[in-house]
């Protein structure tokens, strides 16, 4: 029916809980449950014990939407924060969960949703908590056919969504205008939904997220698009350097090598590559161009549910309480020219979602990368 | 110059810092950092010190364009998280800050980026770690007269995104749809952002949350619009519900039933009013009506910088690591009417953004408030 099956999920979930040496899960994230349950919302929870039970705790208001979209074993509607700790503390006891480890998400909880998911009118008192990040990276990183389908298409949103910010491109044009165009037809194109959408121009081309300002476009200016619609629960990432007229001759020059790294690194994209060697390939064409200082940040990223997600660049693992990478999987779907060369007055960047062959890269943004 | 000064919120927030007794700010949100510096943006860092030393860690690529925008003693680039922790272990030596205590925004920060904030090669040994998002919800709860002027043209936004929304609603029109052209009219009419868009139709008027969809609309469908565009930094907070077609009588009479709550509600709004008091008494009228089962979650919540900030409602406060709110002060800015009536098979819910004036309310958001 779904051309992949959440108990073949749920079932590979619970290997990498025991691995991990974790009895139940409880899991606040969005993504990581819909991607086992095939809903995922903000104010919400799904328990998930390690012989395979499921119970979601939900608004009392969502109760019907999340019965329709959802697998679970048992759910509860709840009216406050805490009616939702006390349904946390009922499922501990209805699957006789007294002692052992919880798998918390340590990335996603912020200390104030840390202490109701650990509050002791909660949480049984023999109950150890631990991270458990790593182990829904590990069970998400490699993608299903359908994800890859879903991917594919938000890679069209995309290309569409890039096709309307540089058609709307020009002198005195807003930055906020261009993304105006990119969003408008994005959703019209499918999407339902976007991540933050990054406009920049001019000097605003230095910096490392480009929120859209009412800047004007001037004649000569370079434009940085950065795009992350999402379609059917996933998620492409685009970027597009384009410019306001003509290009100075340092800024073409500049945006030939990203470019030409960019694309090299892409072609190495395939099952066993290293990220952390395509990372030091990439920026060893820039340094070699005697651009060694304007690289700053990891140029590769995971992407899927969320449009940054496992394989982490090995720096930002490390912090995110997961090991660094290993040898890329076929069905990884990762972004290359996630970070961008920073001259100072101005900087360049492409970007392209690309999906890890067994025997080379699968790009599947397209829209055309010229300045 | 600014209708305001940077000195001055210094100076109150180093006031409440003492009266809570913090040494030093470490602070990473963005609206934080942006109250009291003029710039706030994702992987970043403010530290303020109890002398009224304002230091900034930003990506080394943004330092330029942080300088442009944000008032500080001392400024340093980083190129990645390691970059970051030697950085703010610089500028604790800097300063001469051994021991006492850091706050920390523990309703902000993940246990990952927590880690990072009180890393022992960042962190000096002596230096205890609290909470500190009850001082900057004061430092920020009360609006001076240039947040008003962003507000109101917030609010003048959110009229004319819920005028294209509207406007879109008709019969096999998506959900989706009905947000671009709300998106597109908003950033258009000056909003350099907004914060997430939702458009529930039919039966998704009963959930919490809305996120747009595929769903096409169906003549006598209720649509739910909820909108939040960011103007200048400040945001503003609109729902309609309105109805393809002809509503239903039972939907026109709870749509009427709840449009005079919120109405009442609003007319109670002044310096001194209780916002318990307030949700006591709109609640009421939905219980002496029958819809005491319909009522979820609560109607009223601050909004500034950020679409849901201080003073937030009782229940929530707690968890939110914050005392609850007291008496209402004089330009304090409030959105009324945040939860519906929730009936199961659908739901209706009416919501604007009111300033809290002496005598009285000052309603920002002015779009007609028919079914």
């Amino acid at each position: 029916m779904y051309g992949f099956s959440y108990e073949d999920r749920l079932k590979k979930c619970i290997e990498l809980m025991q691995e991990a040496g974790l009895d139940v899960l409880l899991l606040g994230k969005p993504a990581n449950m819909y991607y086992l349950t095939g809903d995922g919302r903000l104010c919400s929870y799904a328990m998930i014990t390690r012989d395979g039970k499921v119970a979601l705790g939900v608004p009392s208001t969502d109760v019907k939407d999340v019965s329709e979209l959802a697998l679970f074993d048992h759910i509860t509607g709840f009216e406050s924060e805490v009616g939702m700790i006390h349904s946390i503390a009922h499922y501990y006891k209805y699957f006789g969960i007294t002692e052992g480890t919880v798998g918390l998400e340590y990335t996603f909880l912020t200390q104030a949703m840390m202490s109701m998911f650990t509050h002791p009118h909660g949480k049984p008192e023999g109950i150890a908590v631990k991270d458990c990040t790593p182990v829904m990276s590990a069970l998400r990183i490699v993608k299903d056919d359908i994800e890859i389908r879903l991917m594919r298409q938000a890679a069209e949103v995309a290309d569409i969504g890039m096709r309307a910010a540089v058609g709307a491109v020009k002198a005195g044009v807003t930055e906020s205008q261009v993304a105006a165009e990119a969003e408008y037809a994005m959703r019209n194109a499918g999407a339902e939904g976007f991540w933050p959408t990054y406009v920049a121009s001019g000097p605003r081309t230095n910096i490392a997220h480009g929120i859209p300002t009412k800047r004007r476009l001037t004649a000569g200016d370079l434009v940085m698009i950065d795009l992350h619609p999402i379609v059917g629960g996933y998620s492409s990432d685009i970027c597009r350097t384009v410019c306001v007229g003509q290009p100075a001759e340092e800024q073409t020059r500049a945006y030939d090598l990203y470019l030409r790294a960019q694309q090299e690194t892409i072609l190495k994209v395939r099952e066993g590559a290293n990220i952390a060697d395509l990372e030091k390939d990439m920026h060893r064409i820039f340094r070699d161009a005697g651009h060694g200082e304007h690289i700053f940040g990891p140029p590769i990223h995971g992407i899927g549910i969320e449009f940054e997600e496992a394989p982490l660049p090995p720096g930002h693992a490390f912090f995110h309480g997961e090991k660094g990478p290993g040898p890329l999987e076929a069905n990884t779907v990762i972004s290359v020219g996630n970070c961008g060369l920073y001259t100072g007055p101005w900087g360049v960047r492409v970007e392209d979602t690309v999906a890890v062959g067994k025997e080379g890269p699968l790009v599947l943004t397209n829209f055309p990368r010229d300045i």
